[in-house]
C-alpha cells in the first residue's frame, strides 16, 4: 500500500473529499457495491484523481476506517480533557459506569462505523496486506486507549487487576462486540450508548482493584 | 424464514448435505461469491431440491453459521463431560488459564468459522430479518455457554463477580474477538490457540472472585 503521509495541502484535500465520498458511497451501498467510479463521482474528481492517491479501493477503505478510529480515540481524549479543565478527575465519581458514560464516546454515526470495521474486517480475513495494515492500525489505537486509560487511573488513584494495554483490549473488544449487537438489535441511539457504556463499564469494574 | 425443525429423514439428508456443501463452496469462494448453482452442484442437488429445502442463501448460511455454533458449544460440553468423568473437576486446577485450556475447544476450523460467522454479521447488520435470526441462534449459545459456566463453578465451588450469563457474554466476545485477531495475524493453529485461551482466561480471572 502507498504511504498515506501528506504531500502537497492540495493532495491532501483531495484525499480527504475521496475519503469523504467514499464514506458517503459506502454507507448508501456498502463496501463491495461501492464502485470506485461511484466514489469519483461523488467526489467530482477523474478516476485518474482516485488512483494517483490511492493504490485500490481496499487501501482507500482501510484509510477511511483508520480515520473513523483516530476520530473516535480523539473524541475520548476531548472529553477526558474536557473533565479534567472542569475541576479534573477529582470530581469524577469513581463507579466505574459514570466514568465510562462521562468518557466514552458513542457518535450517532457508529452504526457506520461498525459496518466499515465489519467490512474491512472480512477483507482483512482474505486479504494478508489488509490484515497487516489493520492489525497495525487497531494497536495504534490500543496505545492511545492505553494512554487515556492510564490517565485516569492515576487521575483517579485507581489500580487495575491487568496492566492498561490489557484493559484497552478488554474493553475495546467488548467495546467493538456490544456496538455490533446493538447495531444488529436495530435499536434506538439511546439505547446503544446505554447497552455498550453498560458492558464497558462492567469489564472497568472487573478491572479495577477494590479500595482496600 | 422457514422453520429449520426436522421433516422427514430423507428431506432431513438433503438439508445436511447442501449445508456440507456449503460449507466447502463458501471456504473455497466467500459467501458472496457462492452461488445457489455452485452449491447445489457442489451437493449434486438441482436448484429445485435447494429451494424446497431453503428459501435463499441466506437462510441456508445462517442454519450453517448456527450448525458451527451448536457444533462448538457441543465439543465445550463434550470436554467438561469428560474432566468428570474422569475424576470430575476436583482434579481439574482452580488456575482459570488451565481450566479454560482444558474445556475450551478451539477446532482447526475456526477460520472457516470466523470467517462464516464475519460474513453473517455483516448480512445481519444490513438485512434485520438476518439480524433477528442470528441474535436468537447467539442468544441459545450464550445460554448454553452460561450453563457450562454454571456447572464448572458448581463442581469447583467458584463465585464469580457477574452472572453467569455476563460471565458467558463476555467469555464469548472476548473469545471472538481474539479469535478474529488471531487469524487476521495469520498465526498458526497451536498459536491460535494459545492466544484465544490467554485472553478468554484472563476474563475469567477477572470473573472469578479470589477464594478468602
Amino acid at each position: 500500500m502507498t504511504d498515506a503521509t501528506v504531500t502537497s495541502p492540495r493532495r491532501e484535500a483531495t484525499r480527504q473529499k475521496l475519503l469523504d465520498a467514499a464514506a458517503q458511497v459506502f454507507a448508501e451501498v456498502g463496501l463491495d457495491a461501492a464502485s470506485v467510479e461511484a466514489i469519483c463521482d461523488q467526489a467530482g474528481f477523474t478516476r485518474g484523481a482516485f488512483y494517483s492517491n490511492f493504490e485500490s479501493k481496499d487501501e482507500l477503505f482501510l484509510e477511511l476506517a483508520g480515520r473513523v478510529s483516530q476520530e473516535r480515540v480523539a473524541a475520548v481524549r476531548a472529553r477526558v480533557a474536557d473533565l479534567e479543565a472542569h475541576g479534573g478527575f477529582a470530581t469524577v465519581s469513581t463507579d466505574a459506569l459514570v466514568i465510562v458514560q462521562q468518557v466514552l464516546d458513542i457518535s450517532a454515526d457508529d452504526r457506520l462505523a461498525i459496518l466499515l470495521m465489519s467490512e474491512i474486517r472480512i477483507h482483512a480475513l482474505r486479504n494478508p496486506d489488509i490484515a497487516a495494515a489493520y492489525l497495525a492500525q487497531e494497536g495504534e489505537m490500543l496505545e492511545s486507549v492505553a494512554q487515556i486509560i492510564e490517565d485516569i487511573a492515576r487521575a483517579k488513584m485507581l489500580t487495575f487487576r491487568v496492566d492498561a494495554p490489557e484493559a484497552a483490549r478488554l474493553m475495546l473488544t467488548v467495546w467493538e462486540g456490544e456496538s455490533v449487537r446493538s447495531a444488529m438489535a436495530g435499536v434506538d441511539f439511546a439505547e446503544m450508548c446505554r447497552r455498550t457504556s453498560e458492558q464497558v463499564a462492567r469489564v472497568a469494574q472487573l478491572i479495577i482493584e477494590p479500595p482496600a
